[in-house]
């Protein structure tokens, strides 16, 4: 099953076989002070460059998120979303809470895009599947609902499943729902990296359904970070995964990608990886 | 099911909810000349000192080989086994070929040893099974039979099925029946991988069996083996692997493992983890 997202010229497929598809996080100005502060006066310089620097380094789609409090977010999410499409050809990512945000986001987005996110609650699915439906978006959907997130696998399974119905019934197609295993902090709870593994394998052996997720949360709070970030990387590989969002720029995680993909069997003809081992034996 | 290993002094175990048990490779002269020279003329201090920087290093276990052409394999096997057991305390994984120097080895092996290796070869299996039996020693089997070794992960877990079985008919329990689901360079069989991944999981889930694999021969004939054999050993622990036989003194091999261990719950309070990379700050 393959998801398809576009922008005006470009299109990406998503699905199994492919190498995993690199979603870039950089445009998020949580925990960003100076683009946070660019954003909010509506200094939007810094979002283009590093719109092309994740591009440059392997992302195939963006994400874009303009969550800033006090800030109109449907209005700033709008316009960056109009500045990223003007310097870059990948598709996007449209990342609010909000729900008026992301349908504005949508109004002006040009191609198909990826909506994140759902969750399993019904007034959340409720007021996003409809602009999914509308703008025939694909969507990511987090397995948590009212009950907060389950601890096991299965009961997360359980949660996509609510999550891929709910879409079919307003005519969204399987192939345009994404399912995030949600990954938390291995330091806090040590079932966490086991538990989204498991969920992204149960995901996609039971349903069939393409998996994106974060690597970044499994490491919070422990020494280490970009080594348990990039073994991480792999391992969600191993677990089926077919795409991340996490920042192209960091090269430990890179390279947990590109050996997942080579390990799974996804680079052809070793292509991928040879490549980026001739780029960085030249730099050097 | 856990596979109980023994020196005099010491006991090992290994199965699943631990950390991955590192069998130490580097007693082995196959690929280094200088060390293969010195066993053959007799001069085992090198094999002591790599004894003793292996366990240093993290190894809970040691393989011990000694196949060089032209020299009596037997002698020299049981005499290193008595070198390495008066320097460490750590059990020892008995490796040859060859059926007497196994019988030799196991004579003079104080404790309970771990046999590597049988195939699903009827021959082989007769010749080195009650051996394994006699001394109540545990025993890898790789996963090929008189066809060689197949393609499919179920094929390969039905040549692992009917090594459970004659090992149970010899007497030998399913605990100390560890397969290794033979690792093939992804180079050539890009393939060698996922199958072996999945024969992991598979042998892990229907036979309930210890796992066991080499890590660095799927990145042969590729750039960048450290970081691929190392992202390969955090794949195997999402798979369900119990040990593995790697160099230790290799850090970023030592890493995979450790991060793999971590992010499927198996270190407790992250004490591997933070131990390791506060050592690595104290040295830095």
């Amino acid at each position: 099953m393959e998801t398809i997202l576009s922008s005006a010229a470009k299109t990406v497929a998503i699905g199994p076989g492919r190498p995993v598809c690199i979603i870039g996080e950089r445009i998020n100005p949580t925990g960003r002070r100076a683009l946070a502060a660019e954003m909010a006066s509506g200094n939007l310089e810094r979002v283009g460059a590093d719109a092309l620097a994740q591009v440059a380094a392997g992302a195939s789609v963006l994400d874009v998120n303009a969550g800033i409090p006090m800030v109109d977010e449907p209005a700033l999410l709008a316009e960056v979303i109009e500045i990223v499409q003007s310097v870059t050809e990948v598709p996007l990512c449209i990342d609010s809470s909000v729900v008026e945000a992301l349908d504005r986001g949508l109004e002006v987005y040009q191609g198909r895009a990826l909506v994140n996110s759902v969750t399993g609650e019904s007034d959340r699915m409720e007021a996003v599947f409809p602009l999914v439906a509308r703008h025939e978006a694909a969507v990511i959907g987090l397995v948590m609902d009212e009950d907060g997130i389950p601890e096991s696998a299965e009961k997360r399974l359980a949660v996509a499943r609510t999550i891929l119905n709910r879409a079919g019934e307003h005519g969204i197609p399987a192939a345009d729902v994404l399912i995030d295993p949600l990954v938390l902090p291995v330091g806090a709870s040590p079932e966490a990296g086991r538990v989204a593994l498991e969920t992204l394998r149960l995901v996609t052996s039971e349903l069939g359904l393409n998996t994106v997720c974060g690597a970044s949360n499994v490491s919070f709070g422990l020494p280490g970070r970009p080594a348990l970030n990039s073994a991480f990387l792999s391992m969600t590989a191993a677990s089926g995964i077919t795409a991340v969002i996490t920042n192209p720029l960091d090269e430990t995680s890179r390279t947990g990608i590109l050996a997942g993909d080579l390990l799974m069997g996804h680079d052809e003809h070793c292509m991928n990886w040879i490549a980026t081992h001739r780029a960085a034996a030249a730099e050097a």
